[in-house]
């Protein structure tokens, strides 16, 4: 009665609604950073309870937490089949700046064989892809596991209260291996599994040197500029080529046997590929090291703000009262989030003029974490992707963070398998986010297969 | 028939009135670099001139530049007496960030010996001073020399339009001396000269890597941090004790011959006032200079604004497509704008990375400024600020910049003597801008002596 080709044949035809009710999806600003959009998270998560009931699933549930709410859903239970946990997040980064987007962030629109809107590909896209595939298997006679979802509203706020989430819905939770797409692929039609994530620090330093700002022809010269002594600080993080130079900040590396350097390189996007990914000048790439090793398998620091002062129209020639800068820094696998935060902070602290006010406060940190490459599951998932792409999936490390899968190893005890839908030029976390739809119809396919072959 | 004293009775009659009138001048919002104020600068100019009119000037003019309107008055012209030229400026600062205001900017408020506002010290309240002093002398028989006021509306964007305002109105603007209130007393009670000006140079710089916003996971590592790499380029101005390093940097500074600096050092603040004056933490007096010589004959260099990413509520975890600073140079008495700003600009060329795409937009300079201390008006200055403030008044060399008064020099000829009505805490440039009203009677009764002196 379950027949794997007629949800795959269901999928084909079903592939214009699908994109219309993805379109619905997107339209909720439900950016769950800023306070100003919590009704539109909630909102967001309604809908989404309300479609996983619509396609029938059994038992559906918007969970609470202290933060925004999982939505939970399950098919039928049936005893000694797999359990498999979808895991995804409904919400999405802020639009950032509206002038660098060709169209309204929150108004899908159709261009060519693109989707773009913010979390058309990070995440809402897809995890779409799993509802999709699941509901192809219900409508051909049922899914051949039992598949939960968990689909988080605070992933791009490092899921603060999924941990107490986790917690407490355990029993609820519980399952076999976790499935997670939140990760790219190499390029159209070249599906990636993710074998290892990045953790993920932030901190936010405030600098103060005088209580109000001062004229600068008045006082330029007698006291430091707090905008200097940000820059001063922020700036001996790293050497002239850019290698974070804090001490201890590498402690925890693992590195690669040469072995894997070299089955690494083989099919890791070369330098020239990844500054092309990021639109870069082409200079950027002579470095003499692996680009793509240095955002996967090492640690990275970035500025990701910087604020004080005037720079807009209009002078306002003063010496700034204030400053301040946010730091992200990724881990390697490996690595311990509370050590390197450590590092970081004495750092800082030491690299200030004396006479500066400088504070520094310690954002949530997210774990690290690696895949054992013989689990059945990989297995499955290398299967599903040859099937659903037509080509074996590359192996690779991943330079972003999830926190949610060292938190399901953690508290439920799962490894996470990790099958990337995104593509590199997605736009992730920046202006004109895309989401490509071919990549989408494989992805459902990849999803229908992947719940076979776990069974 | 004209008397001094009676000049005098008369302003001390009305100051309560002319407390109103100056409350209604800041009133205006004549922000003259913000476009949006256009509408209230021109407003306020014809207040302004109305004003003047109605004191009973024969020839009030609003005369059109390129940019803000010059306004223009003149006393009858007498035959064979001095004609002094009053520069003042009526456009004032941005207000800043409304929330470090405890009053509305615009808004005057009289609290105890204050009038808080935009403008109340810089320069509404100051150049109002020559403005009662003239209507006192016309009250009381006539002034005793031709007074002209040339009052301008760019004073605080560097006074763009000036000279080619000067140079087209030269006839009608021709005078024996320029005389200008816009510069800073020792204290309350505290009259002092100014002998010398700093001149000001401006840079925007901007920095770009990629065409947009990049995902710090996915790209952290690979590609340079534009905020990053404009701190560093910024932090490689100044050296750990915020010493510019910039190769000529200093070329045409005057080293103050050992007997100056002492005379300097006898009656200029201390360290410990500099710092107390800036509420800045006490630490930073313990520089091993003079604090006040490099704050007005040595140049300076202060990192005015910056901005880049994100800093505000939510996480935007990328790495900035781009990131921007804004620089002010303060040049000694004696340098040359051009040379210092070709350094300036040299040194961060060659501090950039060599992937980053910078540009260096260099704003409007203006000279610095000197007078020679035997020049007669200095003397009649000096006798002026001895009978208004009932002390001697200290010669000194001032940190600001003031545009006119080399222009004033170059296209008119004439030297400018400048008398502060200004208290070093008046928040010149800052929030909680004030003026403290005893001290504007004494500032209008040196008005009246000075054109008696100067006769």
């Amino acid at each position: 009665m379950r027949s794997r080709a007629s949800a795959i044949a269901f999928a084909r035809t079903h592939r214009g609604r699908f994109i219309d009710e993805l379109s619905a999806f997107i339209r909720y600003p439900s950016v769950g950073s800023d306070r100003r959009h919590a009704g539109d998270v909630a909102a967001c998560a309604r809908w989404l309870a309300a479609h996983l009931t619509g396609l029938g699933l059994p038992d559906v549930r918007i969970l609470p937490t202290r933060g925004h709410p999982l939505v939970f859903a399950s098919t039928a239970f049936e005893r000694g089949r797999p359990v498999i946990l979808v895991y995804g997040h409904y919400d999405v980064q802020p639009a950032g700046p509206l002038q660098d987007w060709h169209t309204p962030p929150f108004t899908p629109v159709r261009q060519g064989p693109w989707l773009f809107g913010r979390g058309a590909s990070d995440d809402k896209g897809q995890l779409f892809a799993h509802v999709k595939g699941v509901e192809a298997w219900l409508r051909s006679g049922g899914t051949p596991v039992t598949v939960k979802f968990m689909l988080d509203g605070e992933e791009e706020i490092g899921s603060p209260s999924l941990p107490e989430g986790v917690a407490r819905y355990r029993a609820l939770l519980k399952a076999d291996v976790a499935l997670v797409s939140d990760s790219p692929m190499l390029g159209t039609g070249r599906p990636v599994i993710t074998t290892s994530l990045r953790g993920s620090l932030g901190f936010d330093v405030d600098v103060r040197v005088a209580e109000a700002d001062l004229h600068s022809g008045i006082f330029g010269g007698a006291i430091p500029d707090p905008i200097q002594a940000l820059c001063r600080a922020l700036a001996s993080l790293q050497d002239e080529r850019g290698r974070v130079v804090v001490s201890r900040f590498h402690t925890g590396v693992r590195r690669l046997p040469r072995e894997e350097q070299r089955a690494l390189a083989a099919v890791a996007p070369t330098n020239a590929a990844v500054i092309n990914a990021a639109r870069a000048d082409s200079r950027c790439q002579d470095d003499g090291t692996s680009l793509f090793e240095n955002t996967t398998v090492r640690p990275s620091l970035t500025v990701t703000g910087i604020s004080g002062g005037h720079v807009g129209p209009g002078d306002r020639t003063v010496i700034a009262g204030a400053a301040r800068a946010r730091i992200n820094v990724r881990l390697a696998p490996d690595q311990d989030p509370d050590l390197i935060a450590t590092a970081v902070e004495h750092h800082l602290v030491a690299a200030m003029p004396r006479c500066v006010k400088a504070s520094i406060h310690r954002g949530r940190s997210v774990k690290p974490y690696r895949i054992a490459l013989t689990h059945p599951a990989v297995r499955a998932a290398i299967e599903a992707c040859r099937l659903g792409f037509e080509r074996a999936p590359a192996l690779l490390p991943m330079g972003g963070s999830i926190a949610a899968v060292p938190v399901l190893q953690d508290l439920l005890g799962i490894p996470s398998v990790l099958i990337g839908f995104a593509l590199p030029d997605d736009g992730k976390h920046a202006a004109n986010e895309r989401l490509h739809l071919p990549t989408l119809e494989r992805a459902i396919e990849t999803s229908i297969h992947f719940l076979a072959e776990v069974a």
